[in-house]
């Protein structure tokens, strides 16, 4: 989708700063930059050439460190790796001035929030975010500032929310093409395990059952398109990936131990030769698949 | 990929006869046309509507009943249901007379070879086979002349397997653009059970995971590309995967098994909270799945 071109750019915020400037964080940036949503975007990342390619791409308009770039910043987003998100948090609270909205972009929330509320100064407002967006590619090589364009993408606000932060984040949601949902942190922890914790764990579990096989050779040259859709999402990032599940054990050993609830259940209609329970089973599935909406777009890579 | 045009046809074929002109055997019924690798491709099947889109969109020459289109054929396709390719072969068998070469479609073999093998007369030929590709579509009104364009074929000759027939079925599966790969039948049941038929079930299982939860409204709108990738194949007939998983029973109920044990171990590590076993679960997914070649064409549906 063309970004309309505003001649009177809507300027939601005047700085923001951006830790961790990967997919996310860079499209993020992207999505600022391009639609004019911030006078002045500023990267802070560890990586010298991924926050050089940033600038070079536009996705952030110069680089800093937390120390430079947070003082009368009026939007800092962590979009860091899962792991190390409440760690730069603790590093940058010396140095965030009142006024500030803080969001992060974290596919798992688990203590982040709670956590975040207990050490911010007066005046700091965070509220956890989660683009429900990505690609399987990392680095910000690949962002995309229309990469949130038809997306969900989930705030957090506890009961402590502060109700201007909050609409100011869903003011940017919304100008990025994205759509607010608002849940607390332990559903959104909860729904993400079924949807994408899930999946992905499934999707490296098949490659690992083929991979273990002899004839293994043989079945990847061999498998087609059914097994490679299935097993996309298996070509993530491990580091990333070991993190999430971790972080969100106790809802990802739930989603795992009813998925094997539903697999006992379609083994033993296999096993039975039950030609009933099997296609009731294969029906629900498939009128479920359907009713997804086709209507949003997807950038899926391929 | 656009077909060339020969001035000189290679008619591989005199005439061809393929029963089931549903999305493979009417794909294969335009390839044929297209590439004018038989002088008459004749059509049967049970419905009407369907037979005559296919007269309509040219992937039959004409329509005919297994009686009038048998007799003199030099290729009879069988691309029926798994289920009912045996009983169509055998209401085929006083039909067919000498020189015929037979093969099928199935996504399992089964039985279907050693009984082929049995019930035919002299100097009719059976040679199992499997073009992998495919589409979640079903029906004549999907199928594509394309649809071989660089998949794998395979072919399951046995060892009373008659050499010019085979020659003719990998002459026929290389002019479609696809890549001939033999295999015995057992071996091909149990590739294809890792390969497919376990694929399909995980993902259905996958749905009917997310479906059974009391929030699966907001799952299901919540769901972004991760989970629509994995669960894509879930939106396949009903109908024919049931017969495919009962028929190839044995080998999808290894394959469950083999699946279920790497489950236990990506399980244990995160239960466990094990990083190091964690990543290395997941890195040698990765590692495996971005292996899978990248330069041959899918044709995947949206």
């Amino acid at each position: 989708m063309k970004v309309k071109r505003n001649w009177e750019a809507l300027l939601l915020f005047k700085k923001v700063v951006i830790a961790g400037v990967g997919l996310i964080g860079g499209s993020l940036g992207l999505a600022l930059t391009e639609r004019r949503l911030a006078a002045e975007v500023v990267g802070v990342d560890p990586n010298r050439d991924n926050l050089n390619l940033a600038v070079t791409m536009g996705a952030v308009h110069r680089a800093a460190s937390l120390v430079e770039a947070l003082p009368a910043a009026d939007l800092f987003i962590l979009a860091t790796p899962v792991g190390v998100t409440l760690g730069v948090l603790e590093m940058a609270v010396p140095f965030l001035t009142p006024g500030t909205i803080i969001t992060d972009v974290g596919s798992v929330k688990g203590r982040l929030v709670e956590r975040a509320e207990k050490m911010l100064p007066a005046g700091v407002h965070f509220i956890g975010g989660h683009p429900m967006a990505g690609l399987e590619v990392s680095g910000v090589a690949g962002a995309r500032g229309d990469l949130f364009q038809g997306a969900s993408y989930i705030l957090t606000p506890t009961k402590n929310f502060d109700p201007v932060a909050l609409q100011k984040l869903k003011r940017l949601v919304k100008e990025m093409g994205a759509h607010p949902v608002e849940l607390a942190a332990e559903q959104h922890d909860r729904l993400v395990a079924m949807i994408s914790h899930l999946p992905h764990l499934l999707a490296a579990t098949l490659v690992n059952t083929v991979a273990a096989e002899p004839s293994s050779d043989m079945l990847l040259q061999l498998a087609a398109g059914g097994f490679r859709d299935t097993t996309r999402i298996a070509a993530a990032n491990a580091n990333m990936w070991r993190d999430i599940l971790l972080t969100n054990r106790d809802m990802v050993l739930k989603a795992v131990r009813q998925f094997r609830r539903q697999l006992a259940e379609m083994e033993l209609a296999i096993n039975n030769f039950d030609q009933t329970a099997l296609v009731a089973v294969l029906e629900r599935a498939r009128e479920v698949r359907m009713s997804l909406a086709e209507n949003r777009t997807y950038l899926n890579e391929r």
